[in-house]
């Protein structure tokens, strides 16, 4: 159930006092409170003054929905501010591979308009011998090049034993596609008040994606932001996945949450990130996110889709060129 | 096999005769030869002389491919040029609904910009007791609205015993996508020179799309262009198809033919078709073809997708500027 | 709209008459009666007496649907019956690749127990260059083989100019996946006598393939039967396609159509082919259609696919000790 | 690298020890030794004696291929034997609902012909305001079943805290469908010699279990089956998921891993599931795992799926005679 209130008023509390008498959770945002699971409820004469619409036919992920919140969710971080009316730039390598590569990488980022640094410690590998990142060192190297040039940090959180730990280095949690129906990790996270970037696994619908986010959210943690990395389909000689860039418009009528968009993912060849970036931007993501390597051949793991400098630079200024003419 | 010449010289022809009489189909392009199926040749020392490169690692496409023709395919109608620097926009109604009313859409689609107008005449619908369209009487009344304003008419052709017939009204064939690999009439079209815009099916790889142009041009045509309009996969909830816009510079690089764009048939959803339009044109699509109606709600096919003239007409505003800025 | 009659009565072509003055198209089969696109009916009193049920709840393949037709549809070829309680097997080469070939591979199938001896003379071909049949003199060879050997034969039909040609030669028009919604193609066979087989489309719903039926049947052509070849997913390394087998119980359940598996194309793999054709017999198909060679590294096409003589002869006697298993 | 050795001989274990010695993990079975990432290696003439082959083309999932192990794995239970000529039931509840209930399911699941038990203590849920499980007291309950008829158990473990406790009640671990590719649990399993049931995941091709499973192995956890339940595809009116029966063929050729039917979750629909339990048997599955449940109506999840108990003991009957009609 969701109540819409004509405004703030003190009986709002009061509803949502005498609704957790009942078995249901109970969340309020401004003049919105949403009751999960009730399906019936009779409001005083007092109370019905102040209402002005009281719904029952709630989308399963209702805490995610506009129409619970109708404005955006609006993410703080110290150097960035990720959704409104603000575009984000998130760069950075792939795995972080050593102190001094994460750094070069840092300023080349910062350089491009990136606030955030992306990088990863712990790294989900199809192939269990694969190189399965630095762990500890490597959010240690990450945060030292963050702070240097004034960065936040998004890094992935694999499970949650080591919630805790790579939460004491990170702005931001990044839940990867393979874990987006991680639900024990999704809770974990959504304990915590650090913001979670959260990726579409790679057969989710739209309703999996949110609902997997309703599980951050219905823990308590309302800094969610959505990165869409592209699909599995049918069609894969030419690109790593299936960019669905109608799901952020979509994504942008459905729920408050801010949409981050991953070219370098969803495509996995350098050529294509950047076009397919531009086209994010003008189809209204609330920014991106994506790898860049100055030596591609030898990154550590998908140099194929690493923007090179001069790439990325060129790639940022397309971008803003595209988000001036819209805006 | 491809081959290559350093410059324009008689050679090209006398090394056409002579490959024409192994059982083989060549073709020339400026100074690209293709010989399709040739998997072995010694050039005398005149000949090779004037050889730049000899391939035969040949893709399946190759008159469509770039290794055979690096320059674009630019396709002149008598009002619109398709390809190359140019930018075309194709509008029109889903189905011609009567002759007044397709008159009133050219208005409308000229008005935003378009030079090409679409309308079916022949509609191929998943359901044998849906409206079939108008047939002849259709293609007239779309002729007639085309002429009245100084367009072209692009119009899907459905079978073989058709292809006369509504050669004689239209600038363009349309076929469709689930005609994509209809080969009978992939040919029949490949024997005129008519203008033909080759829908991608809707489980058709990046690959099977160009085989399938591939039967047009190696029929005769070399006037055909491609049209990206979603794909399907496992999400169909919010949108009718996965528009999968990296095709579009995918394409870019493989083909020389143009993509055009279809953001209504790929999203379905009027709301949706903007910010893929939008977005196609960011991905470098060559132009867009878009359904428009200015009663929605009683259209004869296909009415949720179609724009209503407002938001045409700020679609093509929004698509020009994005044109504009990445100029 | 479907009339269920409680018996057989003069009535039902009475009602069918005064249905047929307005603008629908009225079918009788048994105590059934469709009228399609009629929304509303009164019946008199007389007339109610002897209705059982009325339904406007129809799904859009109303003709094919056991609604309106309970009793399986069963098919008389002169050598075979397809549908009901019997089970046929469908066996040949892929291509016909020459009349004494074509003979060898009659025998071998009729050996194995097949009765209908498939062969394609026009071959849809992915790319324009591949071997695309011997055309007419395919068409002959093929039906002087199945007549020495008292056998039925099914080819695939591409086109319309091709349907009456192809009518001459054989008893079972194919119509291949790639044509499955080519409707032209399937009004001009439905407008025939000639039996159908329907291959379903690598893209299409249980439903499209339904309502692709539904052209045939509703253009006065009972004879159909559906065959699944399997779709197109994500996943083709290890095989062609996706053999969707639970389809045979869903079609079953929804239509009075005799369904025939392909597991040759349905997974392309010779060693894959008799367990797959094992499984659909166990899950309720009315038959097999299988390619076999007696020199699959040298067939004119798909060779990896077809099985060898001794393969075949396994194959067949594991269907047969399946289906009496579960007799 | 691979290498076979033509006899048992004490030359394995020294060669095994010097590749030790290089950055190398070295496993052996049998007469085989896998050696992962090494691509380099020479014998002596004493060693060349006994070696058969030395192949550096390995799979990246070496240690799950049958190159490395021809022989089937088969996995002892206290009351079952799975892989290898052994055909296993697994059956029970979607969730254990309660102590008396899931006692009553285990009775009818052993009835039926399982010797392993199957529920849910800890639920996966998309949605999270769902039933989420009665965790540990689930287990306990479960675990009092199984044992009272003399059944092994296999329950779902959802993440790494939970793995030592679940371990104390279960015989196998269920890995689930979303969980495959949780890297950080298969680790965890790998770690123990508990069974481990390894769902594939919804968009997971063939390679992606096998690799999945390889971390599960390369941990040192040999006790690995595979469990085939169904794969997301374009089609989901009829069936939940798309059941992919040719991945048991193909996956019997490329590793020794047991393969488990899945049918319940594969299709989503009762009447579906017996058909398809059939067909799986006939493609060669070495099992089934099947939900069942008295009153599926009021089940606490999945109840559409359930087989009823009438309908479970035509199933397993249907079952064993087509397992022996091939035998």
């Amino acid at each position: 159930m969701i109540i819409q209130f004509k405004q703030t008023t003190p009986l709002i509390q009061s509803i949502k006092a005498k609704l957790e008498q009942r078995p249901a959770q109970v969340e309020v945002v401004g003049t919105h409170l949403a009751a999960i699971g009730v399906k019936d409820f009779t409001p005083t004469a007092e109370e019905a003054a102040v209402i002005a619409s009281i719904s029952f036919d709630d989308p399963s992920f209702v805490l995610g929905s506009r129409q619970f919140q109708p404005e955006d969710t609006v993410i703080t971080l110290p150097h960035t501010t990720i959704g409104g009316d603000n575009f984000v730039m998130m760069a950075g390598p792939c795995s972080v591979e050593s102190q001094a590569h994460v750094r070069k990488m840092a300023k080349l980022a910062k350089a491009g308009g990136a606030t955030v640094l992306r990088g990863g410690a712990f790294k989900p590998r199809t192939v269990p011998y694969s190189f399965q990142g630095l762990e500890e060192d490597g959010l240690r190297f990450l945060r030292q090049a963050a702070d240097e040039f004034d960065m936040d940090v998004i890094t992935e959180v694999m499970d949650v034993p080591h919630v805790e730990m790579v939460g004491k280095y990170t702005d931001v949690f990044q839940i990867g596609a393979r874990n987006m129906q991680n639900f024990s990790l999704l809770k974990a996270v959504g304990k915590t008040q650090i913001a979670v970037g959260l990726k579409r696994g790679m057969s989710a619908t739209i309703d999996d994606l949110l609902n997997a986010a309703e599980y951050i959210r219905a823990n308590g943690n309302p800094n969610v932001f959505l990165i869409e990395r592209g699909i599995r389909t049918f069609d894969n000689k030419y690109t790593r996945n299936t960019f669905d860039l109608a799901a952020i418009p979509v994504l942008k009528k459905l729920t408050h949450y801010p949409i981050i968009a991953d070219p370098s993912h969803a495509v996995g060849v350098r050529d294509l990130v950047t076009p397919m970036a531009v086209a994010a931007a003008a189809a209204g993501a609330d920014g991106e996110i994506v790898e860049i390597h100055d030596d591609p051949a030898h990154a550590f793991s998908d140099g194929p889709q690493a923007l090179t400098p001069d790439l990325y630079k060129d790639m940022t200024r397309r971008v803003n060129l595209v988000r001036a003419a819209l805006a």
